[in-house]
């Protein structure tokens, strides 16, 4: 473990706990004893998980859920780039993320009781209870899904429609919640719209999109050690501190309000502490990979949160680096565009110096659909890509992913430091998102809550 | 298929689809309009599944997840009882269940707008919304357990408490929703309990024990194509016919009543069809397996649905042929008891005819542990199991299943016959149940509902 690791494991203890207990402290007291069993059993899935990851290790390996890491030293490739040391040895557990969202589904189980034990049984809030039932459901069977992709690789054709449908128990508890589907509209535009725009079945849309780009967006993102669970940590703290920011803005009387941001805590603490915990282990020199189960479970968390905390919205901004890499992706994902896209698209490790480099594409410019000849100018002119002539017409140019470029923009390095650059670019989204959020949204409305 | 097998696949369609229709019409109309939606998304499960499972075989046995079936001719085993043909071309894709699984939450999720449409927003039955999807997490987890333990293989220790910590949502609600947790006492014991005892916490450990050991008998009572599917199929139309049969007996005014045995046929019908479309696969001679993912799945969804709608003393009633098969299992599987177990113990093919027959465990008596020779000398007397004596006072005992005690007292038969004797003992199971809740009820109980 670097000691750069560390500090990053140890920001959102030393950021997060102490605002996390002014709040507790401002809290009714049967929500501080709820607040408190929440972090308890949070500990305690940070322990099962590291511990149930270094145990079931091999028995991943033997069940042939295994990767090789294509970055280091101890991997060979001959001229043609294929692996020229056999599995056997260095090969590491993948998908540990199955055992990271059965851990965390298991504290949230655990957890209902102490929920809502606080209540009287004749003023039971079922509606609340409903609504987290709906959302842990959600995430149980996006992680199934995930572990399903894993096992079997499933196909596209199946992978887009399943999100969609398995969000479809929470939408139905928003919708017998009686919750508000309309958005503000901003002071410069209300000659025009009017002040509230009522969107009905466009906000249910709108959070299945949310739903299916999450799940996808963070499985797109990945291929440096530590990405996948790092970006994670960071959207989840930043959640944490939404919500506690929240529940210090709002006053009291919004009880309806507050309690949204509460049962968003609820479940965000838990998944940061099994995050956390896989992350230790997937950082660079990753002992385990996190597998297509851990990117479906966080980002079905992460869609989930948003709905059950009522900031939908500002969820999509602290995904921008997300959707940044998925719009940049663009023309090597869509066959209509045509760019070719070659089966890895991560970094290429560099024997000599252990650093990581650009990854290219080879193709002839001339030869592309007219798209892709318009999508490879662009790229080429705004200095967006990394861009070698060979011969006879021929070029190489690096791969569209977020990683490739600030590999091209900040140069070679080692993969735990491209790894930290990349969680800078989250963390500066973040802080972006914000901004935006309480800073200009009180320029564009009168009541911000 | 079979023509005994379609007879088996349309019996409960038979009597099912008539008195479902029969019930129907004495429904108010908004749950007569639920009941029509459940029974079409139930058709469309059927199809699905039957067509996934179709479409993903090879992907499965790509993936590693494939079995071989032994007791098929295209199977030759050595003079010691290895397979001399390789696994290529004769692998038969394992862990069908996972897709079954899969259909049956989506049908659920896509249902719950459906099951609570009707009502208005202000009267909102949120406490049976939690219920509902408090079974279906249950359900879904389960799941996700059952496959992981089909691809990684979980150890014992992990498997016991994994359903035990699963169904605490739904006990969660269960307490929530302030339901009864006592049990009426017989007329005749009256002068000694008093009219009812209540249970409290300990009614909630039955209902765990329930769940753990639902999930497991089936589990253990397997090794003949079609009998995981067909005992589950049985047991739901069983548990149709029940919840069917208490709403024509329960009158109007005990309304709360009725609603849990509404919610109980909103989840067994469902698992009624797409486990039928997976059992028409999985029929002798076998096309799919269905993996420990159908076990976990059928075993918690029959906790679920009992726990729902109030009859868990009733389904243990219903599961006598799996606690018959635990408890005369038992010498075998329990090392302090320890007459040997081999690895597999279903019956035995004989290629010469087809059939199948006994298989056996060797031993010396005298040598076993004093609780292992007690087990042995009362099977042996009692005449529970087939025993051939070998030289030196070795002897050959049938392996202790019900399986092989069936094939002992029947003698040996092709294997869907021995299937269907074997669902006959459900069926029989399913009658003394029916006789004792219906009738000898009466003779203990002044009121029964």
């Amino acid at each position: 473990m670097t000691g750069r690791f560390r500090g990053l494991m140890a920001l959102p203890l030393v950021v997060g706990m102490p605002a996390l207990a002014h709040v507790a402290w401002g809290l009714p007291s049967n929500l501080r004893i709820s607040l408190a069993v929440n972090v308890g059993l949070s500990v305690l899935g940070f322990i099962a998980t590291s511990s149930i990851v270094a145990t079931l290790g091999p028995t991943f390996i033997k069940a042939n859920l295994r990767g090789i890491d294509l970055n280091k030293e101890t991997t060979k490739r001959d001229s043609e780039g294929n692996l020229v040391r056999p599995i056997e040895g260095i090969a590491i557990p993948e998908s540990q993320g199955t055992i990271t969202a059965a851990v965390y589904i298991l504290v949230l189980s655990v957890f209902i009781p102490f929920a809502f034990a606080s209540y009287e049984l004749d003023r039971f809030p079922h509606a609340e209870m409903a609504e987290y039932l709906a959302a842990v459901l959600t995430i149980t069977f996006a992680s199934f899904m995930g572990f399903a992709d894993d096992v079997i690789d499933l196909r596209w054709r199946y992978k887009i429609p399943i999100p969609f449908l398995a969000t479809l128990p929470l939408l139905s508890v928003y919708y017998a919640n009686g919750n508000h589907t309309g958005v503000m509209v901003p002071n410069q535009f209300r000659w025009l719209f009017g002040d509230f725009v009522e969107l009905g079945l466009g906000f249910y849309l709108f959070l299945l999109w949310l739903a299916v780009f999450s799940t996808h967006a963070i499985n797109i993102y990945a291929g440096v050690n530590g990405l996948e669970v790092g970006q994670s940590v960071v959207i989840a703290a930043s959640v944490l501190v939404l919500n506690i920011l929240q529940l210090l803005r709002i006053p009291e009387e919004f009880k309806e309000y507050r309690e949204n941001h509460m049962q968003s805590i609820f479940l965000i603490v838990p998944f940061l502490a099994v995050s956390l915990s896989l992350l230790q282990l997937n950082w660079f020199p990753a002992q385990v990979f996190v597998g297509d189960t851990y990117c479906y479970f966080a980002g079905m968390t992460f869609a989930v949160v948003s709905i059950v905390g009522h900031f939908s919205k500002t969820m999509v901004l602290l995904l921008i680096p997300q959707l940044l890499n998925f719009l940049y992706s663009c023309p090597q994902l869509f066959p209509f565009i045509g760019i070719p896209c070659p089966r890895h698209r991560m970094p290429t490790f560099n024997v000599a110096d252990g650093t990581v480099c650009n990854s290219f594409a080879e193709f002839t410019p001339e030869e592309l659909k007219p798209l892709g000849k318009l999508a490879y100018m662009i790229l080429k002119n705004l200095r967006l890509v990394h861009v070698r002539s060979l011969k006879e017409g021929q070029v190489q140019m690096s791969n569209l992913t977020l990683i490739n470029f600030v590999l091209y923009v900040f140069g070679p390095c080692r993969e735990d430091v491209l790894c930290c650059r990349l969680l800078a670019i989250q963390v500066a989204s973040t802080l972006m998102c914000f901004a935006l959020r309480f800073g200009l949204a009180s320029y564009l409305f009168d009541v911000v809550l």
